[in-house]
Formats: structure tokens, C-alpha cells, sequence
């Protein structure tokens, strides 16, 4: 056996902890797959089509911290290009593999299947690089440098990057790479560290001080660093929607999700009238802040970002997010910084009373967050599904997925699939209503197809609740087609060895399928829950008012 | 009611013949899509996702000329994109519509949702500049002009086109159009026409002659002129494999499919030994010469383009297809050029015997072909159901439907569903297999719920029988999830009113599945049809092995 490119590349990827990649065959990739298929320490995981594949890698990523998707040139890498874009806006590090026409047929500029037929082969790489951090085309005298620059790109900026590569450049023989990848930059110097240490003591000294953070301080690994902070300091700390679970909401210095004017009042005082704030990796976005509602005073803030800290107008670059953190667990108690008032967060979630009445939101949200404790990697999709969730509190130790920013309806199930494969001692639970499983539901297959077990929560509330709640109420096209979701599990391939499939329409059916599902922990548990359509979480209603006005649209009745 | 951008682009669409527009609402699309609703000429087709519509938008352009899609940014656009690239390598219009953030947060360069978050909105339109004729960001003070001109660049060329509209942009007031969008150019100079009837006359003096038609012809509006050479000269004429049904097959004059090295020997003689060859918008393809294998004397040829003709090494131009045709009509017979030789082409199909063995892929493609001469538009997934039917004759004024050049699968389920749409008096035949099927099923339920009635064809051959006919033959990646394709329809909301769902694994159960689908005529007939995973047409066989050789596989056992 000769050691080719596509040895190289799977190599530097298992390196860096991917052992299974996902994707969809077509003829310019076959050849590397049989180097997949061959590698001993990766698995081929085939989706059903190339936006849950890409999906799917998305969900591996958060997990693994680094995900690997293989399709062909033009049509498959085309339609997962979505999900790259998402993988770029909520920062997550997937490689994108595409099986490319010979360089042969390149050089030619011939017309050939899966080109546009105008002899331009990079229409689409140029189109990826809008939505990668990194791309190449890999050539063989230097797909080594390449391939390692665009993982390393990858990895330090938790952004996808791009790979085309031609058949025969995959099978061209090379060698093995000399050394490990080195992907773990030490970006701070000391200067940086030491004027920051002198400012945050200065800015911090007798200051009431509180914590804001966000999920992108779990993605620069920062988490540890984070909670010695709040545990040294009593500090209160709040976090975004994205950043839910990021540290144990069990906590006691946990004051609840900050979410703009919709923040219970007792959070919001913690944020906006503290002496100091420090803020973790915090993006302020349309969602998160309900439509920039929030009112952080950024002269009371320490900004601590990926590659710099800002105080004041005063920046202190470069510094990681890890080394802030730090610095700022020292000199907080030099400082004799204060932990701002807070009122500790508890638990909306009381379990409702025994009813076989219809089923509400309420009741509903209530109820899962009461009953799922121990089932730890919880996907939610951008809705009905993600407000719900988002008011509840949280099991320890959960993790949790969704994307805020991209909301790309969808998204989850597949989302949830590759969560799944990357970590199967964590089970699954999916929440995802009827008008987004539509968008992606043949992923099912995949799932009933690797065996694995998750609890998928399928809310059939009869169309587009989130758009009902921005504009068009009653308005035709927030409908959708009429599915039997109690026959959507055979269809793809469930079978009563597998599977069980529910229906929970009252909170006692809602309750004994969670038990099933809590009984029955080595089969897929479906369960569809029945909720009105004009029903809908109170913060998403106000989430939709927000969303109307930013586009100016009047209902019409 | 005051008149908006949004009612002019509707006006506009509506004028070029659309009457049904595509898509997935979203709410940055939501108050256009109240105009859509409101528009007495047209109807809202909701679709499952948005690379589905993209699909539905092109089937239907196909049939109408023109086609529209409505998504919202970023998440549905992306989503769709495949589907325009496709639309584009196989020239079709199809407008892309795209509900944007508002002009206020894009001057703002805001941290909405469905963005990449970092304040640049044009990432997007970028990428659609890859795969559009002509894109535009509307504005109110220039929203007709650019309207105008997208649409015109579209038809004209028939090329994608796409228009990003703000939600405050769709609403804003302007002036109806002053008059009708003239898209009929009349592109041919007098001068040009004068030199190229002069050279082909002298070119084609005593000459043997015929024709090879590509599918461009229909587009370029061109069929009716070729119909009158062929009429006015007794030439033979073949078709490459994109064509098929651009004419009669029943014709007399009918020679064949050319498919390169493929070709039957009597359909090749007539392409490859002619003295003088006529081209009508032929555009050779790895696909649809199987490797470039076909052999045609450039020197013998008069090309035929879109916009202008080649005869030798000299270029008429411009001059538009359709006047070539006319002209050449009038040149022949004063040339006095004569038919080649040729055997007129005899349907390969027969009636196989009646049986109760396994059915073989010769048979089931026999089977259709001689039974279903009555419904008349075939969709045909690139696989083994093109290259099935591609060798076998076609009923008379049968429409088919496929993708050769761009070749992504899943694409026909959803073009069906636009193709029906487009002609509700066209019944609609689909032939798909299951590794296809799979990328794009739930598009089945918008089959449902619109109450249309096709056959389709579900092939299953237990997974990608086109890849393993290019490598990888008893490979795990070109298996499939197992799925249970007799209870998907039911899954996506068909019933026994409006479904009739059967399982043909034999000659004498396709044919009673196939008297079935003529008896109900007001039903979709959904027939699953067993072969073998390594049962293919002969000419996908050759195919597969063209393509490995293009990419240096070599199968290992």
C-alpha cells in the first residue's frame, strides 16, 4: 500500500479526535472513501443527503470539537453549503472534503457532469469561500502544507474549512506527515497580560461585579477557566440563550438567562446595574437580545473576546480568552471586587398537575424539563421548541445544542444524529417542531440505521409557529402539508425492535411517555405531541412582535 | 391599497407567463409573500424545503418558460442554491427570490439572524453571482429598472436569476409598469444572415446530409424550425441523450439516440459518415457522449448556436438559432442536398413475456415504455432510469424531463411536483430509484396536498446502483438506509382517496400496477419496483466504466 494524500488528510484528522465522517458518495469521491472505509480508526457514516450530512457534521463538531464531511464536487457540495455557512456563523470547525473532477478534465476545462459546463472549475470554491475561514485546492507537491493549514485555520478559529480534492490528487502518493499538528496556539504575550492585569485591577477595585457569558467560551475552551473565576470570586453570572448550560445552572451564583427587555427583573438588575460587568465571549445578537434590547453600559464592561480584552476604550491584544479569564481570577479579590446583589436563579419548572385536558406549551416545557434529567445532550431547535427550553432550567452536566444566530429551521435533527455518533454514552433528546422536521426528516433513516437511541420530542403544532408569531397569523402559507407523523418512524426503517412510537396530546400522555422513554433507554423513543397552533412560549411571542416590527410588517386580519 | 415593489415583481412574473410561485416562507419574506397571496393570478405552492422548491421552480420552467422561488436569507437561500446551479447547467429560468433583513440593519451591518454575524450582507449575493445570469439588490428608486432587466437577462438566456428584496423594499410604493417587458429580441443581423446562407448553401451542395439535435434547441424556441428542416428535407436526424422527445421519436426520419462510442451502429453511421452534419445547439458532454467518445467532423459540421453559426472556420454572428433553421430550410433543397443513408430508428421496446421471476431492469423498462404512451411528461433521475430509457422509444408528444449535465439526484421527485403544477393536464410520470429518492422524499407530501396524480416509478435496487457502476461495487458507502418505501406515502399524507400504493417485483405485477395507473387516472399511483442491485441498463454499465477511468479508480475486491 502506498501512502497517498487521502492517507495524509484522514490521518491529521483523526489526530485532531474525528473518527467518523459523514457525507454522501458521488463518483469524484469514491476513491478517497475506499481510503475511509480502509482507515482503521474512522467510520463512514452515509446520510441521506448533503445538507443533513453537513448538518450532521455540525452536531459532531460541538461535540468532538472537530467534524469531517465528504461530498461530491458541485450538486453535493452545493447543498450543504447551508450548513457550512451555519458552521461559519456559529462557529464550529468542520472540514469540508470535495471529491473533485480529475486534473485532467480541470486543466482541459472540459464540460463535464456536475460543472456549470462553461469549463470553470472554481465557480464553487469561490463560493465557499465566503463561508469557510480556509480553503484550498489541494495539489499533490503541496497538500501537506495545505491540508495542515486549512485544519489548523479550522481549529484555532472554530470556523469551517474547505478541501477540493480531485480524484487523482487523492490517490497521488506522498509522505506521512513527519510530526503532530500543532493547533493550540499560545496567542497572549506578556505585555498584553501585564497591562491587562493592571487595568482590570485599577477598573475592578470595590466594584459590585457581575458575569455575562457566552457559548463562545466553551468553543476557545475556556469553560474551566470561566468557572474558577466564579468560584473564587461569588461573582453572580448570567448567560446568553446560545450559551444555555455552559455552566451548571444548578450553580448557586447562577442569576438566569439574560435576554433583553424579556429578562425576569431580578436577572436583569444583575446585568444592567452592576458596578462592573465582565463579559465572556459575548456577541450581542438580534435573538439573543431580542432585538437589541439589551442594555449593557460598555464603560462599566471588562470585553473579554477570542484574541483580545477591551476596558474602557483601553484594548489589550493579544490576549486569549483562557489567559483574561486568569488574570482576572487573581486580581479580583486583590481588587477586592464585590459580587453584585443577586437573587439566585430557581428552576421555572414545576411538574403540572395530572390532566388528560389538551396539552399546553406550558405544561409541555414544564413537564420535559421534570422529567429528562438524566439524558444529557439536548438538541432545540430554533422556535417554539428553543424559547420553551430556553426559560427552563437545566440538568447538570446537559449539553446543549442549538444554533441562534443561523436558525436554520431543520438543522436539529441531523444536528442530533451527529451529536449521537460523536459521544454514544450521552443520550440524545431532540425538540423540534412539525414545520422544521419537515425540512429534514429522511435523517431519521440514519438514525434507526446506526442504532442509536435518542428521544425526539416531534411538536406537531399544524405549520410555522415562530412565523406565525412574527407575521401572517392566519395566513396560508405558515401551513403546511398534512403528515401522519405517527407513520413517519417505519417509513424509515423503524421496526418495534428499535423503536417505540408515541402520541402525547394530554399531560398524563405526555408523562407516561416519558417514563416509557426513561424505561425503555436502548430504543428510539418518537413521540408526537400535539400542541395548538396559536400556542406558543410568551417569550417567542414577544421574540415574533420584535421580528415584525424590525420588518415592518402589519398583520392583516 | 397602494402599488409596491413587490406587485410590480409579481406583475412582471405574471406578464412572462408564471402563474404559481415557489418556496418556504421566512420572516424576512413574509409580507411579499401576503402579496403573493393577494395577487388574483397566482397561486402560493409552499414547499418542504427549499432545495425541493428550487427543484419545483426549475420542473416548472421546463414546462411554463419561466419559473419563480421565493426563500428568505441566508439559511434559504443557501439551501436552494443546488438547485439554481442546476438550473443554470441546464439552462433554465428560474427567478430567485430573496426576502432580506431590512435596508435599516443592512446599513447598520447588524448582527441579525440568518447572517454570518459579521455585519456583511452581500456574502450571499456573491455566491449567487456564480450561478445566476444576472442578480440584483432592489431598491425602491431603481427596483423596475432592476427588475426589468433580471427577468429579461433570464428569459433571453435562459439562465437563473436572482433578486434580493428587503422586507421595507417590498413594501414600498412605486409606479406600475408603463408597459409590456419585451424579452423576444431579435438578436440576427441582416448581414449575417445574408453571409450564412451563402456559405451553407455552397456548403451543402449535393451533400449527404443529417442532423444531431440537442435540448437547447426547445429552449432557444427553435423546435418548430427544426421541424420544418426535417420536413422540408427528408434528412435523418438523431438526438443526444438530453433531447430525447425534442421531436417525434415516432418520425420517420427518426435515426436514434448518439450516444458516442455507444450508439448502435446504424444510428452512428448516420452522425459519423454524413458529409455534411447540421448541429442544432449541440453541446457535448462527458455524460452525453460517455466520455467524449463521440466522433464528429467539425469540419463536415454547420453548428448551430444560440446566437451565432459556424460553418468551417468561419463565424456567422449574430444570427439566432431559429433563423439559422429557416434559413437552412430554404438553402437545402437549392443546394440540392440529399438525405444520408439511414435505417429509420424501431422502438427496442416489446411486450415481455408474462412471468412470474424476479424482474431484470430490461423488462421493467420494456414494460413502461409500451405502456404508458398516454401520460406525457417522464421525469428521469440520472441513473439507471435515464440510461433505461434512454435506448427505448417515446410516445408522441410526450414530454421528458431530466438532468444530464448537472446530474444531481433527488432532483426529479420535486421537478416533477413543478412540472405538474405548470400542467395540470400533463400527467406526470416519474421514474426515480431509491438511492435518489431518498435526498428529497418528503417533497411527496406537496404531491399530496396539491391533489395531483402521477405514476411514479420508485426503483428500488437497495442502493446507489450509479455509483456502483462507476466504483465500489460491494462497498458499505453505496448502501443505503433500509427504508420501507410502501410506507412513505402514507407517512407524508396520502391516503386511499387520493393514493393508490403497490409493490411490482415481476413482469406480470408491473403490469397490472401499470393497468392500475391507467384505470385511475384522478389518483397518484406510487408503484415500488424491485430489481437487483447489480442489475443495470448496459449502457449505465459503460457509462460507470467511462467514469472510472476519468478518475483513475481501480476496483478492489
Amino acid at each position: 500500500m502506498t501512502y497517498n494524500v487521502g492517507n495524509y488528510l484522514l490521518d491529521r484528522l483523526v489526530e485532531l479526535g474525528v473518527t467518523d465522517v459523514f457525507g454522501v458518495p458521488g463518483d469524484f469521491n469514491l476513491g478517497f472513501l475506499d481510503d475511509v472505509l480502509e482507515h482503521e480508526k474512522l467510520e463512514w457514516v452515509g446520510n441521506m443527503n448533503e445538507l443533513n450530512a453537513g448538518y450532521a457534521a455540525d452536531g459532531y463538531a460541538r461535540v468532538r470539537g472537530l467534524g469531517a464531511l465528504v461530498t461530491t464536487y458541485g450538486v453535493g457540495e452545493l447543498s450543504s453549503i447551508n450548513a457550512t455557512a451555519g458552521s461559519y456563523a456559529e462557529n464550529v470547525p468542520v472540514i469540508h472534503i470535495v471529491g473533485a473532477p480529475s486534473s485532467a478534465a480541470q486543466n482541459s476545462h472540459l464540460r463535464v457532469h456536475h460543472t456549470l459546463g462553461d469549463g470553470d472549475f472554481k465557480h464553487f470554491i469561490r463560493m465557499a469561500d465566503e463561508v469557510n475561514v480556509s480553503t484550498a485546492i489541494l495539489q499533490p507537491a503541496t497538500a501537506p502544507f495545505d491540508i495542515d493549514r486549512v485544519l489548523r485555520d479550522a481549529v484555532v478559529h472554530n470556523k469551517p474549512g474547505y478541501l477540493m480534492l480531485s480524484a487523482d490528487v487523492a490517490s497521488a502518493e506522498i509522505d506521512p506527515p513527519t510530526g503532530p499538528l500543532e493547533v493550540k496556539l499560545a496567542i497572549s504575550t506578556n505585555a498584553a497580560k501585564t497591562a491587562f492585569k493592571k487595568a482590570a485591577t485599577e477598573f475592578l477595585r470595590g466594584k459590585k461585579t457581575s458575569i455575562l457569558a457566552d457559548y463562545m467560551t466553551a468553543r476557545l475552551q475556556a469553560t474551566d477557566n470561566l468557572q474558577r473565576l466564579i468560584d473564587a470570586t461569588d461573582f453572580p453570572y448570567c448567560t446568553l440563550m446560545g450559551a444555555k448550560a455552559l455552566i451548571d445552572e444548578n450553580n448557586k451564583q447562577f442569576a438566569g438567562l439574560y435576554l433583553g427587555t424579556l429578562t425576569a427583573d431580578e436577572t436583569r438588575t444583575v446585568i444592567e446595574d452592576a458596578e462592573a460587568i465582565i463579559l465572556s465571549a459575548v456577541a450581542f445578537t438580534d435573538t439573543n437580545t431580542v432585538g437589541f434590547s439589551h442594555k449593557v453600559d460598555m464603560h462599566k464592561a471588562i470585553n473579554l473576546g477570542a484574541e483580545s480584552a477591551t476596558i474602557g476604550r483601553e484594548t489589550f491584544a493579544p490576549l486569549a480568552l483562557s489567559d483574561a479569564l486568569d488574570i482576572l481570577t487573581e486580581v479580583a479579590v486583590e481588587a477586592d471586587a464585590q459580587p453584585m446583589d443577586f437573587t439566585p436563579f430557581t428552576r421555572e419548572v414545576e411538574q403540572p398537575a395530572a390532566s388528560d385536558d389538551a396539552l399546553t406549551q406550558n405544561q409541555l416545557w414544564d413537564v420535559v424539563a421534570s422529567n429528562l434529567d438524566e439524558l444529557n445532550t439536548v438538541v432545540v431547535e430554533m422556535g417554539t421548541s428553543f424559547f420553551g427550553m430556553a426559560s427552563r432550567g437545566f440538568p447538570k452536566d446537559a449539553r446543549f445544542i442549538g444554533a441562534p444566530l443561523w436558525g436554520s429551521i431543520g438543522y436539529t435533527l441531523p444536528a442530533l444524529l451527529g451529536a449521537a455518533v460523536a459521544d454514544r454514552d450521552s443520550r440524545g433528546v431532540l425538540f423540534i417542531g412539525d414545520g422544521s422536521a419537515q425540512l429534514t426528516i429522511q435523517e431519521l433513516a440514519t438514525v434507526v440505521r446506526r442504532g442509536l437511541n435518542p428521544v425526539i420530542f416531534l411538536i406537531n403544532n399544524d405549520g410555522y409557529t415562530i412565523e406565525r408569531a412574527i407575521h401572517g397569523k392566519k395566513l396560508s402559507y405558515n401551513d403546511i402539508a398534512p403528515m401522519d407523523w405517527q407513520k413517519v418512524p417505519a417509513a424509515f426503517g423503524a421496526t418495534d425492535e428499535n423503536t417505540v412510537v408515541l402520541r402525547a396530546s394530554t399531560v398524563n400522555e405526555l408523562l407516561d411517555a416519558c417514563a416509557v422513554a426513561q424505561r425503555e433507554k436502548d430504543k428510539m423513543i418518537f413521540i408526537e405531541v400535539i400542541t395548538d397552533k396559536d400556542d406558543m412560549p410568551e417569550t417567542l411571542r414577544k421574540f415574533g412582535a420584535m421580528a415584525a416590527a424590525a420588518n415592518k410588517l402589519v398583520e392583516k386580519e
